[in-house]
């Protein structure tokens, strides 16, 4: 058992903090069509799926307003993820980078940030599009996707821009 | 005292649940020119103040790579915020709306995630723009910001364009 824990050459794990700050609830589940981490989209715009973001009957009120929005800003948690590598090598690239700089699950607060298309609410049951985590995820967050300070189609990230040249 | 939580005609709370389901780590704190939630810009773009994020000492390897980003998404936590309104009357606005139709800090998980401009990094010290948090508010998480995928420019909030016409 050269690797009881996952890490890959050139990764490097610290110790985590004792005791957490804060706690998070769930506050519903999101259904996808992928039941494994290696059946899941390498990212969202690799697949149009159609998902289901399913919310506790107790936060059905704050869905009021939802329905105008074309697009929703999703913070999910990745249930499944470690929590303490700071460097990784992901195996798509060949070099090992800190986990600010990736969108890896792989991080101290494995929350995640997708922007999906809304295409449907019925009741507390929303359909949309531009997801692409495990079936059962729990949900943390809805927000309002607002173009004017969440869109910037310029950003560059410049280590991806180098590997894709 | 006929308002002694702060709820606004036409708020409702809803009873939380009695446990959480996942713990936060407080990843480092956010510095700003803002000490008091009156004084803070009602979003980001309202100023253009050079904000810092402290990274702790712990984490600092995982920020490797991160300088190559022009924008990274901030996600924190908006420790003074109360959780459990579903539906909220703003005081800019006239209309009560739904909690996951708003960008309030009041939400289940008081989550916030904003994008910000990189413009430095310092050893641990990131100085960015494009923050409107308190002072000394915990950081979450650093995620690199990636136009192809979190960048949606014709992205509407219905609601929000009304009241704009």
């Amino acid at each position: 058992m050269a690797d009881p824990f996952g890490i890959r050459p050139g990764e490097i794990a610290v110790d985590l903090p004792e005791n957490f700050d804060a706690g998070l609830y769930y506050i519903g589940r999101i259904r996808t069509p992928w039941k494994s981490r290696e059946e899941c989209p390498k990212n969202a715009r690799e697949s149009d799926a159609i998902c289901t973001i399913e919310v506790d009957a107790r936060w059905a009120s704050a869905l009021q307003g939802v329905e105008t929005c074309s697009h929703l800003l999703v913070l999910y948690w990745m249930h499944e993820a470690r929590r303490d590598l700071v460097l990784q090598s992901p195996r798509h690239y060949n070099e090992q980078r800190g986990s600010f700089a990736l969108r890896s699950p792989v991080r101290p607060n494995p929350i995640a940030a997708s922007v999906v298309k809304l295409l449907r609410i019925e009741g507390t049951k929303l359909s949309v599009a531009g997801l692409d985590c495990l079936d059962g995820t729990p949900l943390l967050d809805l927000k309002p996707y607002f173009a004017s300070t969440d869109a910037v189609p310029d950003a560059v990230v410049g280590w991806h821009a180098e590997i894709k040249r």
